[in-house]
């Protein structure tokens, strides 16, 4: 089935870029609301190391949320499986639940990628640092994991972010209340809003999920991560990447996958390849309208849900 | 790595069987509280057909909750997606959660493998029959996946599960008052306690599960359901098949299940292996306590983890 | 300002009759559909016994879920404050708090003025009782109250409630299941069904009332109860009364008060009056729409509201 | 009975002085940690003007929360009924409810005697002014209601709450989330946390709440508010006043009153009294455990609960 992947990602991309229904840009910040939304991209890079782009593919866009999954990756190599005592591996349930979980669960976000668990992997992550430092890490971490020296911040949304960030703050307040953060509430915040600022392209995001694919290996050579813990970020981005919407991703697509509000989404196929999709527009669950539905068709067409027999 | 599964497995249950820290029985029902905690069976069926039995592999056992896999199968064959307007496809975030839930989402459960969904999908299996009558339907369909026309319920455990059953009561109730059963709430409720009591081994339920490591295909031929079915199953399994623990199940074992508190798990390798595993004694989150410990040893072996690059 | 009382009330009545927004009429169940939205009737009997009817006082309806007023009474005479250890005395919060708070509290209902609560004291009143016995006793003990033979329980009504009693049924097994019931469900349902269907006057209601305003005292000699319980079944009446609307009524009409979902709501000022009120449009909250403003209106013009100075 | 009210007084400050089970002092700040939990005062002011003072009532205290009356008092009198489209007016169930309700209902918080509602009234009062200026309108308004001009905030106790407000700048960050605050978070909190640092006597408190007794009225001449106002003031106390304890303190006192974590509480017996009793000890609720018992003999003694009809 190889042999066709070309095909397959060049038709998709047709009909996505062809589709009319198109989903709703977020609108929050200046710098996302003026995102164009016939904008799309797709890059898989494959396990033996092909690499497919299609559309936009090399446009950068915010990965927002995405970055979750290489700040928990940083943060279990800081302090391995302590991280658990401080945040959960179980599914949110509901975008409600974000708050009130906390208010029951005293203060222990129900997993690393609700931003109530990404605000206590940036507080493991700041540290000893700086709040720049702390960035200056995570983005050192993008080059390596991508070989490209290129990845930046985009400052005016990581001050949209903070100027828009009052329920962030309300969490970071909370858990600081609950003794879950051991930095000041304000660096937290500030390296938080600077992750989700990071600009990257499907290209680039690709790459740098490579390692998921590859039980913990750089392709380059070495372990980023053992392959244990591989399998099991891949494992959290299944039950937990979509929020609300996790379960109906794991039903329909069948890769462990992260979404980020701007529009990208990172999907692992193990053993396969590592996927980037982008198209701003958002559907009622706030992920990627196109991108959902192209990783639908890619995942039917080739037989990379982990849930199909013949993914071997 | 194949050709050392029987030696993987001897080991697992040799190590299992010796273990001194075996959880607690569920002691809700005499039917249940009266099992043995050393008691433990593995089963193992691969794709290829290869069957490896360990320990108390041919004992029978109240299936309980992982009746729920099969029950959801006949009900889609019947009503196909029309059953997702009334039940969810979401982790339930909590146990808490099961009846706040329901209030909260006008009496949709948040997916089948809890028990309020469990019992929306009694309702649809029951449409046009007498309970009797559906509870053959389902014993039938066991009896065809496996081969093996032996399967029964056992009246004793039916009997004091409706004794015991008024929190199974107060879900059906409560969504009946929101139209979300269109039986009435007793035979809805009998045949839900009747599905629970059934009794199978091992070996039957590792033979019952065949059809989802392959596809949907049946071994003897004939699809039981579509490739695309048996995927979703299977993904509904992975991401809600053990309640609250449903993650952490994802996080260490990697791959789709469903425990039932009778100390029972159904486990799908897609392509590889379909598995069962039995053990009384319960964690604190109502799985079998060895039997999420052999699968996690098991699929570490094996490398048959969803999320493993070298599960090819 | 007292004998101005009859003045008052022929306005407040002339008011009501000729208003045009009148509410919506429960249509739950046919008996409380077919009601007229004109009917409105209001009945005074002060400390001293004057009596002052207005509109439709001698007219029967359904009185609901004022009836807890008096199972409640009754309850506290046969286990005293051991009732407490099964009923809090909390307002509930809201009415979407009713099973939530069940589940968060295991089992015990907020108050005994939400339908668990009184589902509750259903089952103490009917402790070695047949439920024709326990239903027999109420209208006995309203038979006293009133001086009045007459009152009776509409069969029809208790008929259709027991129809459309999914939603108490569920709070019922799920009471059971925390051990808080000690009958059957059955029989406490149906004790529960005939007591909200009990027919009585708006002159009936204010006649049932007298003890409350008195300090415990029947008019006719002899305590109902002791002074120290009658001012606490009134500081229930006014924090827990009137659901998740309690604050707004205290608010707006400051007198201790019951509403049922029949249109009628019984009131008391301590040292002053008992006061019934009944039309049959409710309001967004569920309380009888012209009921609570010509209760505004009466408390504002006779300063009967317990806050206010000048009630002395 | 009123000619008896020294004896009564002299009697429970005699008694509860004697106690040796005196709750827990709260300890989340220094300055409220190291109260002495032997300290007990009680002052009240009858309708007449009549001073009965007890114990320690010329001692100061903190009276946090207490403040959350005359703040409403203040916000009441810049916005009027407006106010109540941002905050609610309803009891909140529970502790537990507190940022979850906000979370249901966009924000707006329950009543204004939770914390989440008195920032928001600290938002009103702050429009136009500089927290200094804020915090001083609200001093000049206690030292008026007081006829003492030495009252003041304590601003030890200020810095320590606005060390340890993790949680209020949670529920403040959250409520701008949602726009309910105008002003930006730190001013409204800064305002908020000076409130609860003021320090007052159970004499001067008892004077404050003369108003309140008085439908209104300024015993020196003049309203302060509204007989209606007055009213529905009152009627906030008695059915939020003490938080998740309100309808207990209801139940067994049966005065509207406020308390504070700093072991005071302000009650009001309309046109009777009011009082004011301070003991550091906290009971479970986090209300003073021997103030509330003294309040309870105090108000079976005199006959002044709301709900005695010889309160006359």
């Amino acid at each position: 089935m190889r042999h066709d992947l070309k095909a397959i990602i060049d038709d998709i991309v047709a009909d996505m870029r062809a589709e009319t229904e198109r989903g709703t840009v977020a609108s929050y910040i200046p710098g996302l609301a003026s995102a164009d939304p016939n904008r799309f991209g797709l890059a898989v890079v494959t396990a033996e190391g092909e690499v497919i782009l299609g559309g936009d593919a090399e446009t950068g866009f915010s990965i927002q949320s995405i970055s979750k999954v290489f700040t928990l990756t940083l943060a279990l190599g800081k302090v391995g499986n302590a991280l658990w005592d401080r945040v959960g591996r179980e599914p949110s349930g509901s975008a409600f639940n974000s708050i009130v979980q906390l208010e029951r669960e005293n203060g222990i976000p129900r997993n690393p990628f609700i931003n109530a668990g990404a605000i206590v992997i940036s507080d493991v992550n700041l540290a000893g640092h700086r709040t720049g430092d702390a960035i200056g890490e995570l983005i050192n971490f993008l080059r390596y994991l991508t070989d490209d020296g290129s990845i930046v911040v985009d400052p005016a949304i990581a001050q949209s972010e903070a100027e828009h960030g009052y329920r962030n703050a309300a969490l970071a307040n909370y858990m600081r209340a609950f003794g879950n953060l051991q930095n000041p509430v304000e660096p937290v915040l500030a390296s938080y809003f600077n992750q989700c600022a990071i600009e990257m392209t499907c290209h680039q995001l690709a790459r740098a999920g490579r390692f998921l694919m590859l039980d913990g290996r750089h392709p380059g050579g070495g372990q980023v991560v053992s392959p244990a813990r591989a399998r099991r970020i891949n494992a959290l981005m299944l039950t937990c990447g979509h929020y609300d919407a996790s379960g109906d991703f794991a039903f329909s697509v069948g890769m462990p996958g992260k979404s980020g509000v701007g529009g990208g989404i990172l999907a692992i196929a193990p053993g396969k390849a590592s996927v980037a999709v982008w198209s701003p527009g958002l559907n009622a669950n706030g992920n990627s309208h196109l991108g959902t539905r192209a990783l639908e068709r890619l995942t039917t067409e080739t037989g990379w849900s982990v849930f199909s027999a013949d993914h071997n």
